[in-house]
């Protein structure tokens, strides 16, 4: 048995263990100091592919990885399975709950806070269509999602009228963000995979409905390839609809201004909001809730205290804030722990600066779009897939070996089949606490 | 789209897509009439299996198939998901309902009926136990089994005592068969495997008891063979206590006689009752609520109502009762297919016979025990492992392209890593119905 906490030594706290917070664990390892990772959840989640749970590709321990495994030659890092509540940035102590409730809250102490918690869904001020419109940020939001999903056929197949049934088949998909596209895509393709399975649905009557407020979809890419991915949409027969905003949701309908859609399935990719601890931090904020950062990623008057991934509000080179993906994160958490060696040998900070590696949309079997070093290289098609394919595999096989990701996709691209296509119910939750 | 029922053909309806109900459902592939398929779930679980989803080493994706999709080429099938509840054997009508509530209660009529839906967990007049003694039946249970053993350890890291954290570590099984020594020599390998990952808890300090109320373990097996299980349960640190009948759960406590074993864990793998269904078939019982069975597996007084699987009492020719395993199942299944055609053809049905290929049972890494033919080969240890082995990895490629399973027993094979090792909440049922 080891007790770990060794006096006198600075006390790193990171709350959060996605890819920013996991990074600056790794990169502290060989630290004197005491290290500890915060986590409501006890994995890491490979949150690009979250996708493919929501759609029965993949099953859920095929993209999470348990994080004091991950960490677990960290000699020098403790890992909390706590929701951090609250940081006392004048004390240095951040608050914690316990989520089995058992414990009451308790208090941990920081020279040194990295706050990496992330952001979770915004309904744009409307609470109330979270629960017709779920999201898809974790595990739990997944296996929701395809329960959902595979649930719908089900119940077309036993609809009493062909009215019914249309509207069991009818998928409605709010915002075409990157994940959008990627769910509307890869729903589309399920459907004709289970076209053997069913006796009175024909899941060629799939309609899957993706909707974008603004004027065009995947706008973090650049239009061609923005407009490539729309006509492979549109291939797979996604009904993709931009300059569509969603004004009303209600079970059963989905209203765009005076137009309804009437559908029993709504999907929502549209929208985050930062991680609500951001609040505690007494600096000012963006309008959802992110952190304003310093160029060295500390928050202003508090050197001691960062934030990176999702949560923080940084300015790319060109003015443009970052985008609130993982090599962001990634490359955030490196610096991060740079700089918090910095301090603690009393050697200056370096500023961060993101370097744009590429970014990538998939949109089903053999379609995706890769924009590479700043757009020099643009890619769509097979191509592209391929790309998307090889840095995902090394990522997975990094973490995890999971070589049994590589089967599942290669059986499903052969074979248009998947799974993972379990309805599964609630755990009896209530005997647990 | 297809409506299938056609008129004037035989209606066959089978209650329960486990083993014995797909086999019905199989071999009636070619028959001209209207078969359906009723189960609660939309899966058929490898049940053998289930153990390891309970200790994380696989997902349940791995060990669960589509029911339709393993039936989509039976174009005489139909699948409903939906809950059989009741039998009206003189209406000839199943009346079932819709999990999800939707739909009010509807009526199936049959011409044959074959009713494979298995049994429950029975906790012996004490039905308060089974929020602190969780079994193992279905993918939720092996999902709450898993959360509570990983949570386990989490606590134990952060237990306020030794005292505390003893009790963390302490897990409890009652119940010796198959499925509990199974569960009682995995955990061990767990543990060990997450010797790494913790920094207050010393895995090594686990502390697995498993409780037996009857004089050895694993009954239906030859002593011979029973004892070398034991020997190899205890030489992975199991604790076990034969002819100790619990009297008594409370929270934290489990009481054998006089003594009190202090654990905040609990598994319950000791008795079975049948699905209450049988009730409404009219006929007798045994006390656990089996459905005592004619020679062709039909039940007195109706020649076209079948009971098959766990849920039947049927007779060796040694007179003693078949065991609830999937081969009697399997086989039953077959037998009663081939008595369903030959009753529609107007020719004589054939008795069941059930030829025991073989009792296997595996208690952890490289060691099971095996008993083919009768008897005739005992074999213990490496080689019984990889009969065990083989004849899984057959099923499990047999009813999908489960390599991918493979590669998880080999990585954990060789690195006693585990790759399931997910805490997952419950998601949020009440947006669901």
């Amino acid at each position: 048995m080891t007790e770990l906490a060794i006096d006198g030594l600075p006390r790193v706290v990171v709350i959060g263990g996605g890819f920013g917070g996991l990074m600056v664990a790794k990169k502290l390892r060989r630290l004197k100091a005491n290290v500890t990772v915060i986590d409501r959840t006890n994995y890491h989640l490979f949150q690009p592919l979250l996708y493919q749970v929501a759609t029965a590709s993949l099953a859920p321990s095929d993209i999470a990885g348990v994080i004091r495994h991950i960490l677990r030659n960290n000699s020098n890092t403790i890992v909390e399975l706590a929701e951090a509540r609250e940081v006392d940035v004048a004390a240095q102590i951040v608050t914690c709950s316990d989520p089995s409730g058992r414990r009451s809250d308790f208090d941990i102490p920081f020279d040194y806070l990295v706050v990496a918690s992330g952001t979770r869904h915004s309904y744009f001020g409307h609470p109330e269509w979270e629960s017709l419109a779920p999201g898809l940020k974790g595990i739990e939001d997944a296996l929701e999602m395809r329960r959902r999903f595979l649930l719908a056929f089900e119940e077309a197949e036993r609809a009493a009228t062909p009215e019914e049934r249309d509207e069991w088949l009818t998928f409605v998909i709010i915002g075409a963000g990157p994940t959008g596209c990627e769910l509307a895509g890869v729903m589309q393709e399920i459907a004709h995979g289970m076209r053997r399975d069913f006796r009175r649905v024909n899941t060629h009557d799939t309609s899957v409905i993706l909707l974008e407020a603004g004027p065009r979809i995947l706008p973090a890419f650049p239009e061609s390839l923005a407009m490539r991915a729309k006509q492979d949409l549109t291939n797979l027969r996604v009904d993709v609809r931009t300059g569509s905003a969603v004004t009303k949701i209600e079970p059963g309908n989905v209203y765009v201004g005076d137009d309804v859609i009437r559908t029993r399935t709504i999907f929502w990719a549209a929208g985050n909001i930062a991680s609500p601890i951001s609040k505690s931090l007494g600096v000012p904020l963006t309008k959802t809730g992110q952190v304003i950062v310093e160029r060295d990623l500390s928050i202003p008057g508090h050197p001691n205290i960062f934030v990176i991934g999702d949560l923080a509000h940084a300015l790319q080179s060109d003015g443009h804030p970052l985008p609130g993906v993982a090599q962001v994160a990634m490359q955030q958490g490196r610096v991060t722990a740079r700089n918090i060696v910095a301090s603690i040998e009393r050697r200056p900070r370096t500023a961060f600066n993101y370097f744009n590696k590429g970014d990538l949309a998939v949109i089903g079997r053999g379609k995706a779009i890769v924009n590479l070093f700043g757009g020099k290289i643009q890619l769509a098609g097979r191509v592209a897939w391929m790309i998307w394919l090889g840095i995902h595999i090394t990522y997975l096989i990094g973490f995890r070996n999971r070589l049994s990701v590589l089967l599942q996709w290669a059986y499903a691209y052969f074979t248009y089949q998947r799974g993972a296509r379990l309805i599964t119910k609630t755990p009896r939750s209530d005997i647990t606490r």
